[in-house]
Protein backbone atom coordinates (compact mmCIF):
# COMPACT_ATOMS: atom_id res chain seq x y z
CA UNK A 1 0.00 0.00 0.00
CA UNK A 2 1.34 3.37 -1.06
CA UNK A 3 0.48 6.67 0.63
CA UNK A 4 -0.42 9.28 -1.99
CA UNK A 5 -1.17 12.14 0.42
CA UNK A 6 -2.00 12.93 4.02
CA UNK A 7 -3.43 16.20 5.38
CA UNK A 8 -4.30 17.13 8.91
CA UNK A 9 -7.95 18.12 9.16
CA UNK A 10 -10.16 18.62 12.20
CA UNK A 11 -7.35 17.20 14.36
CA UNK A 12 -7.39 13.92 12.41
CA UNK A 13 -5.69 12.81 9.21
CA UNK A 14 -7.26 12.65 5.76
CA UNK A 15 -5.19 10.27 3.66
CA UNK A 16 -5.30 8.90 0.12
CA UNK A 17 -3.75 5.49 -0.60
CA UNK A 18 -3.20 3.14 -3.53
CA UNK A 19 -2.65 -0.59 -3.71
CA UNK A 20 -2.50 -3.37 -6.25
CA UNK A 21 -5.86 -5.09 -5.82
CA UNK A 22 -6.24 -8.74 -6.71
CA UNK A 23 -10.07 -8.80 -6.98
CA UNK A 24 -10.13 -6.04 -9.57
CA UNK A 25 -6.72 -6.92 -11.05
CA UNK A 26 -5.62 -3.29 -11.13
CA UNK A 27 -4.33 -0.52 -8.88
CA UNK A 28 -7.08 0.89 -6.67
CA UNK A 29 -7.10 4.26 -4.89
CA UNK A 30 -9.08 4.94 -1.72
CA UNK A 31 -9.41 7.61 0.98
CA UNK A 32 -9.30 7.10 4.76
CA UNK A 33 -10.07 9.71 7.38
CA UNK A 34 -8.67 8.74 10.77
CA UNK A 35 -10.13 10.72 13.68
CA UNK A 36 -7.87 11.90 16.51
CA UNK A 37 -9.25 9.17 18.80
CA UNK A 38 -7.33 6.59 16.74
CA UNK A 39 -4.13 7.70 18.43
CA UNK A 40 -5.48 6.24 21.67
CA UNK A 41 -7.03 3.04 20.36
CA UNK A 42 -8.93 1.32 17.55
CA UNK A 43 -11.92 3.23 16.20
CA UNK A 44 -15.08 2.01 14.47
CA UNK A 45 -15.26 2.10 10.68
CA UNK A 46 -17.85 3.69 8.44
CA UNK A 47 -17.70 2.81 4.75
CA UNK A 48 -18.95 5.38 2.24
CA UNK A 49 -19.73 4.13 -1.28
CA UNK A 50 -19.91 6.84 -3.94
CA UNK A 51 -22.18 7.35 -6.91
CA UNK A 52 -21.83 7.22 -10.69
CA UNK A 53 -18.86 9.14 -12.16
CA UNK A 54 -17.28 9.58 -8.72
CA UNK A 55 -13.92 8.47 -7.35
CA UNK A 56 -12.79 8.39 -3.72
CA UNK A 57 -12.28 12.15 -3.98
CA UNK A 58 -15.81 13.50 -4.33
CA UNK A 59 -17.00 12.78 -0.82
CA UNK A 60 -13.55 13.53 0.56
CA UNK A 61 -13.69 17.04 -0.87
CA UNK A 62 -17.40 17.85 -0.68
CA UNK A 63 -18.96 15.51 1.89
CA UNK A 64 -18.19 17.61 4.99
CA UNK A 65 -17.84 14.54 7.20
CA UNK A 66 -14.59 15.26 9.02
CA UNK A 67 -15.88 17.60 11.72
CA UNK A 68 -18.45 15.14 13.06
CA UNK A 69 -16.28 12.06 12.43
CA UNK A 70 -13.59 13.71 14.55
CA UNK A 71 -16.12 14.44 17.27
CA UNK A 72 -17.56 10.92 17.27
CA UNK A 73 -14.32 9.05 16.70
CA UNK A 74 -15.29 7.40 13.42
CA UNK A 75 -12.92 6.35 10.66
CA UNK A 76 -14.43 7.09 7.23
CA UNK A 77 -13.29 4.98 4.28
CA UNK A 78 -14.17 6.00 0.72
CA UNK A 79 -13.28 3.44 -1.96
CA UNK A 80 -13.30 4.10 -5.67
CA UNK A 81 -16.40 3.20 -7.70
CA UNK A 82 -14.85 0.85 -10.26
CA UNK A 83 -11.61 -0.67 -11.47
CA UNK A 84 -9.55 1.74 -13.56
CA UNK A 85 -6.56 1.63 -15.85
CA UNK A 86 -5.42 0.99 -19.40
CA UNK A 87 -6.03 -2.74 -18.99
CA UNK A 88 -9.65 -2.34 -17.78
CA UNK A 89 -12.43 -2.53 -20.41
CA UNK A 90 -14.24 0.80 -20.45
CA UNK A 91 -16.50 3.09 -22.43
CA UNK A 92 -15.19 6.58 -21.67
CA UNK A 93 -18.24 8.34 -23.11
CA UNK A 94 -20.75 6.26 -21.12
CA UNK A 95 -21.18 7.60 -17.57
CA UNK A 96 -23.49 4.73 -16.60
CA UNK A 97 -21.10 1.87 -17.42
CA UNK A 98 -17.45 1.01 -17.01
CA UNK A 99 -15.08 3.35 -15.18
CA UNK A 100 -16.88 5.19 -12.41
CA UNK A 101 -19.85 2.84 -12.75
CA UNK A 102 -18.93 -0.50 -11.20
CA UNK A 103 -22.31 -0.80 -9.45
CA UNK A 104 -20.66 -2.82 -6.66
CA UNK A 105 -21.27 -6.15 -8.43
CA UNK A 106 -19.01 -9.08 -9.28
CA UNK A 107 -19.44 -9.24 -13.05
CA UNK A 108 -20.00 -12.61 -14.62
CA UNK A 109 -19.86 -11.61 -18.26
CA UNK A 110 -16.85 -11.24 -20.58
CA UNK A 111 -14.90 -9.04 -20.91
CA UNK A 112 -15.87 -7.51 -17.56
CA UNK A 113 -15.58 -10.48 -15.21
CA UNK A 114 -11.82 -10.11 -14.67
CA UNK A 115 -11.78 -6.55 -13.33
CA UNK A 116 -15.33 -5.58 -12.40
CA UNK A 117 -15.45 -7.36 -9.03
CA UNK A 118 -16.31 -4.41 -6.80
CA UNK A 119 -18.57 -6.44 -4.51
CA UNK A 120 -15.79 -8.78 -3.40
CA UNK A 121 -13.27 -5.95 -3.42
CA UNK A 122 -15.37 -3.88 -1.01
CA UNK A 123 -16.57 -6.77 1.10
CA UNK A 124 -13.35 -8.76 1.48
CA UNK A 125 -10.16 -7.37 0.02
CA UNK A 126 -10.21 -3.74 1.10
CA UNK A 127 -11.36 -4.49 4.68
CA UNK A 128 -8.50 -6.96 5.09
CA UNK A 129 -6.03 -4.36 3.86
CA UNK A 130 -7.21 -1.44 5.99
CA UNK A 131 -7.76 -3.65 9.02
CA UNK A 132 -4.03 -4.37 8.94
CA UNK A 133 -2.85 -0.89 8.02
CA UNK A 134 -4.93 1.37 10.30
CA UNK A 135 -5.96 1.40 13.93
CA UNK A 136 -9.52 0.17 13.27
CA UNK A 137 -11.98 -1.87 15.30
CA UNK A 138 -13.23 -4.16 12.54
CA UNK A 139 -15.89 -5.60 14.85
CA UNK A 140 -17.68 -2.24 14.59
CA UNK A 141 -18.46 -1.45 10.95
CA UNK A 142 -21.23 0.55 9.31
CA UNK A 143 -21.89 1.39 5.68
CA UNK A 144 -23.56 4.16 3.74
CA UNK A 145 -23.44 5.72 0.31
CA UNK A 146 -24.99 7.92 -2.33
CA UNK A 147 -27.04 7.02 -5.40
CA UNK A 148 -25.22 4.05 -7.03
CA UNK A 149 -23.27 3.91 -3.77
CA UNK A 150 -26.49 3.97 -1.78
CA UNK A 151 -27.48 0.90 -3.80
CA UNK A 152 -24.12 -0.63 -2.95
CA UNK A 153 -24.48 0.11 0.75
CA UNK A 154 -27.99 -1.34 0.95
CA UNK A 155 -26.95 -4.51 -0.89
CA UNK A 156 -23.82 -4.91 1.23
CA UNK A 157 -25.84 -4.49 4.45
CA UNK A 158 -28.72 -6.76 3.44
CA UNK A 159 -26.35 -9.54 2.35
CA UNK A 160 -23.96 -9.15 5.29
CA UNK A 161 -26.04 -8.22 8.32
CA UNK A 162 -23.52 -9.84 10.68
CA UNK A 163 -20.71 -7.70 9.30
CA UNK A 164 -22.39 -4.31 9.48
CA UNK A 165 -24.05 -2.84 12.53
CA UNK A 166 -25.55 0.16 10.72
CA UNK A 167 -26.65 1.17 7.22
CA UNK A 168 -27.95 4.34 5.59
CA UNK A 169 -28.11 6.00 2.19
CA UNK A 170 -28.50 9.30 0.43
CA UNK A 171 -30.77 9.06 -2.62
CA UNK A 172 -30.05 5.36 -3.30
CA UNK A 173 -30.99 3.35 -6.37
CA UNK A 174 -33.14 0.87 -4.44
CA UNK A 175 -34.23 -1.28 -7.38
CA UNK A 176 -31.42 -1.13 -9.94
CA UNK A 177 -32.86 -4.04 -11.94
CA UNK A 178 -35.61 -1.77 -13.21
CA UNK A 179 -34.02 1.69 -12.96
CA UNK A 180 -32.99 3.61 -16.03
CA UNK A 181 -29.67 4.44 -14.36
CA UNK A 182 -28.60 0.83 -14.00
CA UNK A 183 -30.54 -1.84 -15.88
CA UNK A 184 -28.35 -1.64 -18.97
CA UNK A 185 -25.19 -1.99 -16.87
CA UNK A 186 -26.69 -4.96 -15.02
CA UNK A 187 -27.33 -6.71 -18.33
CA UNK A 188 -23.78 -6.23 -19.45
CA UNK A 189 -22.08 -7.07 -16.13
CA UNK A 190 -24.40 -9.89 -15.03
CA UNK A 191 -25.97 -11.25 -18.20
CA UNK A 192 -29.53 -11.29 -19.41
CA UNK A 193 -30.83 -13.83 -16.86
CA UNK A 194 -32.37 -11.48 -14.34
CA UNK A 195 -32.36 -14.14 -11.62
CA UNK A 196 -28.67 -13.34 -11.15
CA UNK A 197 -29.47 -9.66 -10.67
CA UNK A 198 -31.46 -10.24 -7.49
CA UNK A 199 -28.35 -10.59 -5.32
CA UNK A 200 -27.45 -7.02 -6.26
CA UNK A 201 -30.84 -5.34 -5.86
CA UNK A 202 -32.07 -4.12 -2.46
CA UNK A 203 -35.77 -4.53 -3.28
CA UNK A 204 -35.20 -8.05 -4.64
CA UNK A 205 -33.09 -9.01 -1.63
CA UNK A 206 -35.86 -7.93 0.74
CA UNK A 207 -38.39 -9.82 -1.37
CA UNK A 208 -36.13 -12.87 -1.15
CA UNK A 209 -36.05 -12.75 2.66
CA UNK A 210 -32.97 -10.69 3.47
CA UNK A 211 -33.30 -8.11 6.20
CA UNK A 212 -31.38 -5.47 8.11
CA UNK A 213 -32.63 -4.12 11.44
CA UNK A 214 -32.75 -0.39 10.68
CA UNK A 215 -32.05 1.62 7.54
CA UNK A 216 -32.06 5.43 7.20
CA UNK A 217 -32.60 7.01 3.78
CA UNK A 218 -32.62 10.72 2.98
CA UNK A 219 -33.98 11.70 -0.43
CA UNK A 220 -34.37 15.17 -1.92
CA UNK A 221 -37.72 15.73 -3.56
CA UNK A 222 -36.15 18.03 -6.19
CA UNK A 223 -33.76 15.26 -7.26
CA UNK A 224 -33.94 14.92 -11.05
CA UNK A 225 -33.26 11.16 -10.84
CA UNK A 226 -36.02 10.51 -8.34
CA UNK A 227 -38.80 9.08 -10.50
CA UNK A 228 -36.92 7.01 -13.07
CA UNK A 229 -33.78 6.07 -11.19
CA UNK A 230 -34.12 6.15 -7.42
CA UNK A 231 -37.74 5.56 -6.36
CA UNK A 232 -37.20 4.89 -2.64
CA UNK A 233 -40.89 4.14 -2.25
CA UNK A 234 -40.23 0.76 -3.88
CA UNK A 235 -38.07 -0.20 -0.91
CA UNK A 236 -40.65 1.22 1.49
CA UNK A 237 -43.23 -1.10 -0.06
CA UNK A 238 -40.87 -4.07 -0.05
CA UNK A 239 -39.96 -3.82 3.65
CA UNK A 240 -43.55 -3.38 4.86
CA UNK A 241 -44.29 -6.24 7.27
CA UNK A 242 -40.67 -7.49 7.28
CA UNK A 243 -37.99 -7.34 9.95
CA UNK A 244 -36.36 -4.35 8.23
CA UNK A 245 -37.33 -1.00 9.67
CA UNK A 246 -36.87 1.75 7.09
CA UNK A 247 -36.79 5.44 7.98
CA UNK A 248 -37.33 7.29 4.69
CA UNK A 249 -37.12 11.07 4.91
CA UNK A 250 -38.17 13.09 1.87
CA UNK A 251 -36.27 16.39 2.06
CA UNK A 252 -38.17 19.24 0.39
CA UNK A 253 -36.29 21.27 -2.21
CA UNK A 254 -33.07 19.24 -2.15
CA UNK A 255 -31.39 17.84 -5.27
CA UNK A 256 -28.96 14.99 -5.95
CA UNK A 257 -25.61 16.71 -5.37
CA UNK A 258 -23.17 17.04 -2.50
CA UNK A 259 -25.00 20.24 -1.52
CA UNK A 260 -27.75 17.84 -0.45
CA UNK A 261 -25.48 15.14 0.97
CA UNK A 262 -23.43 17.54 3.09
CA UNK A 263 -26.63 19.02 4.53
CA UNK A 264 -27.56 15.67 6.08
CA UNK A 265 -24.11 14.14 6.59
CA UNK A 266 -24.12 14.97 10.29
CA UNK A 267 -27.44 13.20 10.82
CA UNK A 268 -26.10 10.07 9.15
CA UNK A 269 -22.85 10.03 11.10
CA UNK A 270 -24.77 10.34 14.36
CA UNK A 271 -27.17 7.58 13.23
CA UNK A 272 -24.23 5.26 12.61
CA UNK A 273 -22.31 6.21 15.75
CA UNK A 274 -25.35 5.42 17.89
CA UNK A 275 -25.43 1.91 16.41
CA UNK A 276 -21.69 1.20 16.29
CA UNK B 1 -26.83 39.05 -14.10
CA UNK B 2 -27.37 35.47 -15.17
CA UNK B 3 -28.05 32.57 -12.79
CA UNK B 4 -25.82 29.61 -13.67
CA UNK B 5 -27.03 27.27 -10.91
CA UNK B 6 -28.84 27.16 -7.59
CA UNK B 7 -28.85 24.29 -5.10
CA UNK B 8 -30.60 24.03 -1.76
CA UNK B 9 -28.08 23.36 0.99
CA UNK B 10 -28.46 23.54 4.78
CA UNK B 11 -31.89 25.13 4.24
CA UNK B 12 -30.38 28.02 2.28
CA UNK B 13 -29.47 28.44 -1.39
CA UNK B 14 -26.00 28.09 -2.90
CA UNK B 15 -26.03 29.94 -6.21
CA UNK B 16 -23.54 30.67 -8.97
CA UNK B 17 -23.99 33.78 -11.11
CA UNK B 18 -22.32 35.55 -14.04
CA UNK B 19 -22.37 39.16 -15.15
CA UNK B 20 -20.63 41.46 -17.62
CA UNK B 21 -18.27 43.44 -15.38
CA UNK B 22 -17.14 46.90 -16.42
CA UNK B 23 -14.11 47.15 -14.12
CA UNK B 24 -12.54 43.99 -15.49
CA UNK B 25 -14.05 44.38 -18.97
CA UNK B 26 -15.08 40.73 -19.12
CA UNK B 27 -17.70 38.32 -17.83
CA UNK B 28 -17.18 37.49 -14.17
CA UNK B 29 -18.58 34.49 -12.27
CA UNK B 30 -19.22 34.50 -8.52
CA UNK B 31 -20.93 32.37 -5.86
CA UNK B 32 -23.45 33.51 -3.25
CA UNK B 33 -24.78 31.45 -0.37
CA UNK B 34 -27.98 32.91 1.02
CA UNK B 35 -28.93 31.55 4.45
CA UNK B 36 -32.56 30.73 5.25
CA UNK B 37 -32.86 33.91 7.36
CA UNK B 38 -32.77 35.97 4.13
CA UNK B 39 -36.37 34.95 3.48
CA UNK B 40 -37.39 37.03 6.48
CA UNK B 41 -35.16 40.07 5.97
CA UNK B 42 -31.77 41.39 4.88
CA UNK B 43 -28.76 39.46 6.18
CA UNK B 44 -25.16 40.59 6.78
CA UNK B 45 -22.55 39.84 4.14
CA UNK B 46 -19.24 38.06 4.48
CA UNK B 47 -16.86 38.27 1.51
CA UNK B 48 -14.44 35.41 0.95
CA UNK B 49 -11.46 36.07 -1.33
CA UNK B 50 -9.75 32.96 -2.68
CA UNK B 51 -6.12 32.11 -3.29
CA UNK B 52 -3.90 31.55 -6.31
CA UNK B 53 -5.27 29.22 -9.02
CA UNK B 54 -8.76 29.27 -7.45
CA UNK B 55 -12.11 30.36 -8.85
CA UNK B 56 -15.34 31.01 -6.95
CA UNK B 57 -15.79 27.23 -6.82
CA UNK B 58 -13.00 26.07 -4.51
CA UNK B 59 -14.37 27.47 -1.29
CA UNK B 60 -17.91 26.76 -2.42
CA UNK B 61 -17.10 23.06 -2.77
CA UNK B 62 -14.50 22.54 -0.06
CA UNK B 63 -14.86 25.38 2.46
CA UNK B 64 -17.61 23.80 4.59
CA UNK B 65 -19.13 27.18 5.44
CA UNK B 66 -22.82 26.59 4.77
CA UNK B 67 -23.79 24.83 8.00
CA UNK B 68 -22.58 27.65 10.24
CA UNK B 69 -23.57 30.42 7.82
CA UNK B 70 -27.11 29.00 7.90
CA UNK B 71 -27.06 28.91 11.69
CA UNK B 72 -25.73 32.46 12.01
CA UNK B 73 -27.67 34.00 9.14
CA UNK B 74 -24.67 35.11 7.09
CA UNK B 75 -24.56 35.51 3.32
CA UNK B 76 -21.22 34.28 1.94
CA UNK B 77 -20.00 35.76 -1.34
CA UNK B 78 -17.06 34.20 -3.19
CA UNK B 79 -15.81 36.21 -6.19
CA UNK B 80 -13.39 34.91 -8.80
CA UNK B 81 -9.67 35.65 -8.38
CA UNK B 82 -9.00 37.42 -11.69
CA UNK B 83 -10.53 38.49 -14.97
CA UNK B 84 -10.85 35.63 -17.45
CA UNK B 85 -11.58 35.15 -21.13
CA UNK B 86 -10.04 35.10 -24.57
CA UNK B 87 -9.62 38.87 -24.52
CA UNK B 88 -7.74 38.92 -21.19
CA UNK B 89 -3.90 38.85 -21.30
CA UNK B 90 -2.73 35.69 -19.57
CA UNK B 91 0.12 33.24 -19.13
CA UNK B 92 -1.60 29.86 -18.84
CA UNK B 93 1.53 28.08 -17.59
CA UNK B 94 2.22 30.63 -14.84
CA UNK B 95 0.15 29.95 -11.72
CA UNK B 96 1.41 33.10 -9.97
CA UNK B 97 0.36 35.59 -12.63
CA UNK B 98 -2.60 36.27 -14.91
CA UNK B 99 -5.75 34.14 -14.72
CA UNK B 100 -6.32 32.92 -11.18
CA UNK B 101 -3.73 35.37 -9.86
CA UNK B 102 -5.21 38.86 -9.92
CA UNK B 103 -3.82 39.69 -6.46
CA UNK B 104 -6.77 42.04 -5.86
CA UNK B 105 -4.92 45.04 -7.33
CA UNK B 106 -5.87 47.63 -9.94
CA UNK B 107 -3.05 47.17 -12.45
CA UNK B 108 -1.36 50.27 -13.82
CA UNK B 109 0.87 48.63 -16.41
CA UNK B 110 0.11 47.67 -20.02
CA UNK B 111 -1.28 45.33 -21.16
CA UNK B 112 -2.88 44.45 -17.81
CA UNK B 113 -4.45 47.76 -16.79
CA UNK B 114 -7.63 47.24 -18.81
CA UNK B 115 -8.79 43.96 -17.24
CA UNK B 116 -6.80 43.40 -14.04
CA UNK B 117 -8.81 45.73 -11.81
CA UNK B 118 -9.83 43.30 -9.10
CA UNK B 119 -9.50 45.83 -6.27
CA UNK B 120 -12.17 48.12 -7.71
CA UNK B 121 -14.23 45.18 -8.90
CA UNK B 122 -14.38 43.68 -5.39
CA UNK B 123 -14.66 46.99 -3.55
CA UNK B 124 -17.20 48.79 -5.73
CA UNK B 125 -18.73 46.96 -8.65
CA UNK B 126 -19.66 43.59 -7.20
CA UNK B 127 -21.09 45.01 -3.94
CA UNK B 128 -23.35 47.33 -5.96
CA UNK B 129 -24.56 44.40 -8.04
CA UNK B 130 -25.26 41.97 -5.19
CA UNK B 131 -26.72 44.72 -3.00
CA UNK B 132 -29.41 45.16 -5.64
CA UNK B 133 -29.92 41.51 -6.49
CA UNK B 134 -30.00 39.81 -3.06
CA UNK B 135 -31.61 40.48 0.29
CA UNK B 136 -28.43 41.82 1.93
CA UNK B 137 -27.79 44.34 4.69
CA UNK B 138 -24.88 46.19 3.09
CA UNK B 139 -24.32 48.17 6.28
CA UNK B 140 -23.01 44.94 7.85
CA UNK B 141 -20.09 43.59 5.83
CA UNK B 142 -17.06 41.54 6.81
CA UNK B 143 -14.24 40.12 4.71
CA UNK B 144 -11.89 37.16 4.86
CA UNK B 145 -9.83 35.03 2.55
CA UNK B 146 -7.06 32.50 2.02
CA UNK B 147 -3.44 32.99 0.96
CA UNK B 148 -3.55 35.50 -1.94
CA UNK B 149 -7.15 36.10 -0.87
CA UNK B 150 -6.04 36.60 2.72
CA UNK B 151 -3.79 39.33 1.38
CA UNK B 152 -6.76 40.77 -0.49
CA UNK B 153 -8.97 40.69 2.59
CA UNK B 154 -6.36 42.39 4.80
CA UNK B 155 -5.73 45.12 2.22
CA UNK B 156 -9.43 45.67 1.66
CA UNK B 157 -10.08 45.94 5.42
CA UNK B 158 -7.10 48.19 6.17
CA UNK B 159 -7.99 50.57 3.33
CA UNK B 160 -11.74 50.54 3.98
CA UNK B 161 -12.23 50.27 7.74
CA UNK B 162 -15.56 52.10 7.51
CA UNK B 163 -16.90 49.59 5.01
CA UNK B 164 -15.98 46.40 6.84
CA UNK B 165 -16.84 45.59 10.43
CA UNK B 166 -14.72 42.44 10.61
CA UNK B 167 -11.67 40.90 8.94
CA UNK B 168 -9.82 37.60 9.15
CA UNK B 169 -7.60 35.38 7.05
CA UNK B 170 -6.33 31.85 6.60
CA UNK B 171 -2.60 31.73 5.80
CA UNK B 172 -2.47 35.19 4.19
CA UNK B 173 0.40 36.71 2.22
CA UNK B 174 0.89 39.62 4.62
CA UNK B 175 3.80 41.30 2.82
CA UNK B 176 3.37 40.53 -0.89
CA UNK B 177 5.94 43.13 -1.89
CA UNK B 178 8.71 40.86 -0.64
CA UNK B 179 7.11 37.40 -0.91
CA UNK B 180 8.23 34.91 -3.51
CA UNK B 181 4.58 34.17 -4.31
CA UNK B 182 3.78 37.71 -5.37
CA UNK B 183 6.66 40.14 -5.94
CA UNK B 184 7.05 39.25 -9.61
CA UNK B 185 3.32 39.76 -10.21
CA UNK B 186 3.41 43.11 -8.37
CA UNK B 187 6.20 44.30 -10.69
CA UNK B 188 4.23 43.40 -13.77
CA UNK B 189 0.82 44.67 -12.58
CA UNK B 190 2.02 47.79 -10.75
CA UNK B 191 5.39 48.71 -12.27
CA UNK B 192 8.85 48.75 -10.82
CA UNK B 193 8.32 51.78 -8.54
CA UNK B 194 7.64 50.00 -5.27
CA UNK B 195 6.02 53.10 -3.74
CA UNK B 196 2.91 52.13 -5.68
CA UNK B 197 2.93 48.66 -4.17
CA UNK B 198 2.39 49.91 -0.64
CA UNK B 199 -1.35 50.43 -1.15
CA UNK B 200 -1.64 46.68 -1.82
CA UNK B 201 0.51 45.33 0.99
CA UNK B 202 -0.87 44.80 4.51
CA UNK B 203 2.45 45.30 6.27
CA UNK B 204 3.17 48.50 4.29
CA UNK B 205 -0.34 49.82 4.94
CA UNK B 206 0.11 49.34 8.69
CA UNK B 207 3.53 51.00 8.49
CA UNK B 208 1.87 53.89 6.63
CA UNK B 209 -0.68 54.43 9.39
CA UNK B 210 -3.67 52.35 8.32
CA UNK B 211 -5.38 50.29 10.96
CA UNK B 212 -8.26 47.91 11.57
CA UNK B 213 -9.60 47.23 15.06
CA UNK B 214 -9.27 43.43 15.20
CA UNK B 215 -7.84 40.87 12.80
CA UNK B 216 -7.87 37.08 13.22
CA UNK B 217 -5.32 34.97 11.35
CA UNK B 218 -5.02 31.18 11.41
CA UNK B 219 -1.81 29.73 9.99
CA UNK B 220 -0.76 26.08 9.75
CA UNK B 221 2.80 25.47 10.84
CA UNK B 222 3.19 22.66 8.29
CA UNK B 223 2.27 25.03 5.44
CA UNK B 224 4.92 24.72 2.72
CA UNK B 225 4.53 28.40 1.77
CA UNK B 226 5.01 29.66 5.32
CA UNK B 227 8.60 30.88 5.31
CA UNK B 228 9.03 32.35 1.84
CA UNK B 229 5.50 33.40 0.98
CA UNK B 230 3.26 33.98 3.99
CA UNK B 231 5.33 35.00 7.06
CA UNK B 232 2.50 36.24 9.30
CA UNK B 233 5.07 37.30 11.90
CA UNK B 234 5.86 40.30 9.68
CA UNK B 235 2.35 41.61 10.28
CA UNK B 236 2.61 40.80 13.98
CA UNK B 237 5.73 42.98 14.13
CA UNK B 238 4.15 45.75 12.09
CA UNK B 239 1.01 46.07 14.24
CA UNK B 240 2.88 46.10 17.56
CA UNK B 241 2.03 49.35 19.31
CA UNK B 242 -0.60 50.36 16.72
CA UNK B 243 -4.38 50.51 16.95
CA UNK B 244 -4.67 47.16 15.12
CA UNK B 245 -5.12 44.18 17.39
CA UNK B 246 -3.94 40.99 15.67
CA UNK B 247 -4.83 37.50 16.90
CA UNK B 248 -2.39 35.15 15.17
CA UNK B 249 -2.93 31.47 15.84
CA UNK B 250 -0.28 29.03 14.66
CA UNK B 251 -2.03 25.70 14.13
CA UNK B 252 0.29 22.75 14.64
CA UNK B 253 0.46 20.17 11.85
CA UNK B 254 -1.86 21.95 9.43
CA UNK B 255 -1.00 22.68 5.79
CA UNK B 256 -2.17 25.20 3.20
CA UNK B 257 -5.18 23.39 1.70
CA UNK B 258 -8.92 23.39 2.28
CA UNK B 259 -8.41 20.54 4.75
CA UNK B 260 -6.88 23.27 6.94
CA UNK B 261 -9.34 26.02 6.01
CA UNK B 262 -12.43 23.89 6.63
CA UNK B 263 -11.08 22.90 10.05
CA UNK B 264 -11.18 26.51 11.22
CA UNK B 265 -13.99 27.88 9.06
CA UNK B 266 -16.48 27.70 11.91
CA UNK B 267 -14.22 29.77 14.18
CA UNK B 268 -13.92 32.47 11.53
CA UNK B 269 -17.64 32.62 10.83
CA UNK B 270 -18.38 33.01 14.53
CA UNK B 271 -15.66 35.68 14.81
CA UNK B 272 -17.29 37.67 12.02
CA UNK B 273 -20.86 37.16 13.21
CA UNK B 274 -19.94 38.50 16.66
CA UNK B 275 -18.67 41.70 15.00
CA UNK B 276 -21.35 42.12 12.33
Amino acid sequence: METLSTEKSFDGVQGVYRHAASQTACDMTFAVYMPPQAEAGPVPVLWYLSGLTCTHANVMEKGEYRRVAAELGLAIIAPDTSPRGAEVPDEPDNWQFGSGAGFYVDASEAPYETHYRMYSYIRDELPALVGDAFNLDMSRQGIFGHSMGGHGALVMALRNPDRFRSASAFAPIVNPSTADLSSSAFTRYLGSDQAAWRAYDAVSLVEDGHSFPEILIDQGDADSFLKLGLRPWLLETAVAGTKTELTLRMQPGYGHSYYFISSFMEDHLRWHAARL
